[in-house]
């Protein structure tokens, strides 16, 4: 497809390095914002850069945060020695969203995963384990993807906290295994999260 | 759907507005967009901006343009005596990808209709009356969707035109009545070009 402008296709060409935007569509939104206002494009375009520049990580959880802090931790409603451990930041909006869940998270950036290159030192890991020194930790949740890769991150972490009195459990496999936690419905991952089970029983 | 974070939360918020992005999409597309370097987001942002402010429209064809004549109109292999009269840009980027047409065009911005308060004025219908007497025009093609607004705007044009030696086509109706020109197939809108017929048949 040829663009009749070279900014015209400079614009649709960078849309079209969205996931799952193809080049018809990338016109399609480029045309849309060709139409508007110029402040409204700027408030599109500000409001982009600035999340992407003034958003950072929680030092505590890892969580996307505007602050030190992210929302989740600093709200003191919040049970702290509770921590659903979670792979992604779409993973704490997807369980948010279940209204559920009132403790605080840790994100750990994925899961080991050898294949692709990625072992603990890639992830949050040692960072959790930390918290589990300096905080009074009761409980982790572990929330990860249902494969042998979120099983692996989590054997590997329950064997890195022995001995302790921490409770492990992972949200219940309402979840097909192989299948991905954020495309799981609100009501599946709530259900998940509510009969949650000890993690021995992965094995039996 | 509740987000932890209030730049986020605007960046989404914006997102959602463009036409087709549900706000499930909107976040998927941002946190793809947080997940690059801050180099790659400012040149998504600055293409995007950059094609709003600096392209304006073709002083003579009213189609996208980074200078004052478009690419088109600039072009002087073209049959400057063809005008191919559309209702958007596009249309315009639509029949230029069937490589079938090798005039000009005429971009109306829209197509008379009165229940949405949109009259000849409303249209760049004077610029192409205009163009008719400043340059030598043989023959116009109506690329409008062929609707009652469509065939309205096709009358209204011919009948300001009387007395002329111009001749006047649509191209033909392969598109189902009241289907979106933008939306055919390039094979559809390629043949309609070239089995284009004359106004008066539209009312047999
Ligand atoms: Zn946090
Ligand atoms: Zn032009």
């Amino acid at each position: 497809m040829q663009l009749p402008s070279a900014l015209l296709e400079q614009a649709v060409s960078e849309f079209s390095k969205l996931p799952g935007i193809g080049r018809k569509t990338a016109l399609r939104l480029v045309l849309h914002l060709l139409k508007q206002d110029t402040e409204k494009v700027e408030q599109f375009t500000e409001a982009v850069i600035r999340m992407r520049k003034e958003t950072h990580l929680c030092q505590r959880c890892f969580n996307i945060a505007d602050q030190q802090l992210c929302s989740i931790c600093s709200d003191m409603h919040r049970k702290q020695d509770l921590i659903c451990v979670v792979e992604n930041i779409r993973d704490v909006i997807a369980i948010e969203n279940t209204q559920q869940f009132s403790g605080t998270y840790h994100v750990l950036g994925g899961v080991i995963s050898p294949l692709d290159g990625v072992g603990p030192d890639q992830l949050q890991i040692d960072r959790l384990l930390r918290r589990t020194v300096e905080e009074p930790v009761a409980e982790l949740i572990f929330a990860l993807s249902p494969t042998i890769q979120g099983d692996t991150t989590i054997y590997y972490i329950q064997k890195k906290l022995q001995p302790t009195t921490i409770r492990f459990t992972t949200i219940a496999r309402g979840i097909a295994f192989g299948g991905e936690l954020e495309y799981a419905d609100e009501m599946t991952l709530a259900r998940s999260l509510q009969h949650r089970m000890p993690v021995e029983q992965l094995r039996m």
